[in-house]
């Protein structure tokens, strides 16, 4: 394997958007989220999100990044979470991912992502809607935005308050089966993928290899 | 399709470890790397992190979060990170993913993970060790230690100083084939998958319905 270096002060030779996407790609594969708000007056916004990642279970956090300036919908996704101060977070799968994909075009504040790109708002007692076509779908509410000094970008810091989930992929010991949910995940800043499961993997311990272990996981001992 | 709801005050119906495994699995996909230090005399540690996350291209900068009171090796690269300021991320591929898992055992201070599990420690002129046997090898410099007031953690924010990358996984649009590349995605907390692309998709407009892009990219209009 022929290996290519490339340093950080190359990147004037790469061009801005090829820059932009190998530096999109480096970090692995990413979480495939729609983030919906509204704003002061019950109007949606439908936002994709590459960058949700889980950040505790007690209490139960995720953080994801907005950045201010640029594209149209997270900036409307942030007016919004400063409104009313809460989200929902709505896994994408294979039949969605194409217009969810589209969410990220620069639509009009005055334009609902939900109607522009065909997908379902769902308001179920809760101050944000869902999307109705997702299989996981998580209601939030902001505990802390925190300011990246070195690019100005935001980490918005929620705690799950209640989640809606396709009933049968919850395994016995709590592990979800995203497969069999078709949840896809993401590459870069446009590439879009289904995975198939390589193993679940025993808890590690030292001087212990670890063991595949079922889908449904093995009874705590 | 069933639907169960989950409230966040439900917790003490699951049980500990399956509501961690449950909250692990809501955010979605994960990216896995390695992430490897070394102390203030060069002894090394290695960790596996699936909290990676993209934050910004100009300047390249990576997140991921760290667990001060968790597990041991988190806690070993954290004064690693605080003693010298650099690490590198290195893609976890399929045929690294078990050592990769093993390095979450709770190894003491004194042993190195690398010889533990079977990896190999590459030198390149760089204050911190790459994974040798990772084809996305990428040396970061940490620019900014964030604490999350809401559960203790910490969010490292690291900048993108050196990346070795296996060259014929960049395209031409500088996109990179994480697929060509075999480079896993997590789920919940021991689930590891390979993916399999559905598209890239082209860059959306409003008005216009996304296309299926070329693996290798389009030129720039």
């Amino acid at each position: 394997m022929v290996y290519k270096t490339i340093l950080k002060e190359e990147s004037e030779n790469f061009g801005k958007r090829p820059w932009v996407r190998l530096i999109n790609s480096l970090s692995g594969y990413k979480s495939a989220n729609l983030v919906a708000t509204c704003d002061g007056i019950g109007k949606s916004n439908l936002a994709m999100i590459s960058s949700c990642f889980h950040l505790g279970a007690r209490p139960p956090l995720m953080g994801f990044v907005l950045r201010p300036h640029s594209s149209a919908s997270p900036r409307h996704t942030l007016m919004n979470i400063e409104a009313t101060g809460f989200l929902t977070i709505n896994h994408v799968h294979d039949g969605i991912y194409r217009p969810s994909h589209q969410t990220s075009a620069r639509y009009q504040r005055a334009e609902n992502e939900f109607e522009k790109v065909g997908l379902t708002e769902a308001w179920k007692d809760f101050p944000a809607p869902f999307v109705e076509e997702s299989r996981v779908q998580i209601g939030l509410k902001v505990v802390e935005t925190i300011d990246v000094t070195h690019n100005d970008t935001k980490i918005i810091i929620a705690e799950i308050q209640k989640v809606f989930i396709a009933e049968d992929a919850i395994m016995d010991d709590g592990y979800v089966d995203l497969e069999a949910l078709a949840t896809v995940a993401v590459s870069g800043l446009d590439s879009y993928h289904r995975t198939q499961r390589l193993a679940r993997l025993s808890y590690a311990k030292p001087n212990k290899t670890v063991q595949s272990i079922p889908l449904s996981g093995i009874s705590e001992k």
